[in-house]
């Protein structure tokens, strides 16, 4: 079975809708998701950005809302335009990267994304993470409590490092067969390239 | 007839794929296209960049290259990366903003980008745009020398400066009963946008 990397950031909107749309695109077209959370934090800062792009530059970061809206409407995505943004990932990317194998993490990934560009919910606080974890049947203590274990930050550390080894600069990306494509409208470039896209 | 803006640089990579489509695709869906030569400097300047962020960032710069020519190959554009990026485009720019109602205006556009993007010829060289003009019957010398004429210098400043006023922020950029949209990949959905958009 062929496989896409789905490299994604919590806190950037475009990985929103890629991410709500990504495992039931690719599974139509028979390719597995394998998902990567990493930080864009220290990408941006190599590139001398101490804040998200899109509020360094207001013109981008407007036609950004605007855009993301239109595109959202289209694949049928609720949104909402969070009032505080960029939102602080860092532990809801501990935990999808402390437990990228299991079942219920792709639809832990969802339901974060959804807190924050639908639900306008703190996704750094421990209680809305919790809250996503308890619908999806995990202990949420001993699952924060593992994600936040030093062995687990340096597996997000070193998947940020290998981000940044693969050329990624911004999410979400996509790599299939050593092929990077950037933003969620090369999903399907991407899935061309891997000679499996099958259209919804 | 609806109407399509299409605001573009002759040095911006993009707007290479978008050029060489836009008018084929906006006829087929009954839209009309309006030229909108700008010069993306003064724009890039205001935000901080003396220089193409494809530069400035090396990692987008060599995801750019490598996207633009996926692109290419799958629009069936030929493409050569320049020996020189980014090119003056403002020669090229000045007679299509003055001569923008005439017939051979498109065409010139065209050629102008193929030179550049293609064949990898440097198009701030008056030779290379008196080629242009001769192989569309014009008169080098005399349409050079209306286009470099201080109101035509002006009409260009002022258009650029329009752009801005628009909020737009790169190129290509695409404007449909006042809506923004960026990118070569967002021609569709300015398209759909009119509420024309007939794929071909």
């Amino acid at each position: 079975m062929k496989k896409l990397e789905f490299w994604f950031e919590f806190a950037s909107t475009y990985s929103y809708p890629a991410a709500m749309r990504v495992e039931a695109v690719a599974e139509k077209s028979g390719v597995q998701v394998l998902w990567r959370p990493f930080l864009l934090g220290p990408v941006f800062k190599k590139q001398g950005w101490n804040d998200s792009p899109f509020n360094l530059y207001p013109d981008k970061g407007r036609y950004m809302w605007r855009d993301l809206q239109r595109v959202c409407e289209k694949q049928g995505i609720p949104f909402n335009k969070p009032s505080v943004f960029p939102r602080n990932g860092l532990l809801a990317a501990r935990i999808a990267s402390r437990f990228a194998g299991e079942a219920w993490t792709p639809e832990f990934i969802r339901q974060i994304y959804r807190a924050n560009f639908d639900l306008d919910l703190d996704i750094s606080s421990p209680d809305i993470v919790s809250q996503c974890l308890v619908n999806l049947d995990q202990n949420p203590e001993d699952t924060i409590n593992r994600a936040e274990h030093a062995e687990s930050k340096e597996k997000l550390k070193q998947q940020t490092e290998r981000a940044q080894q693969l050329g990624i600069f911004g999410a979400p990306s996509f790599i299939v067969e050593g092929e990077l494509f950037w933003g969620n409208d090369r999903l399907e470039a991407a899935l061309e390239w891997s000679g499996q896209l099958q259209r919804i």
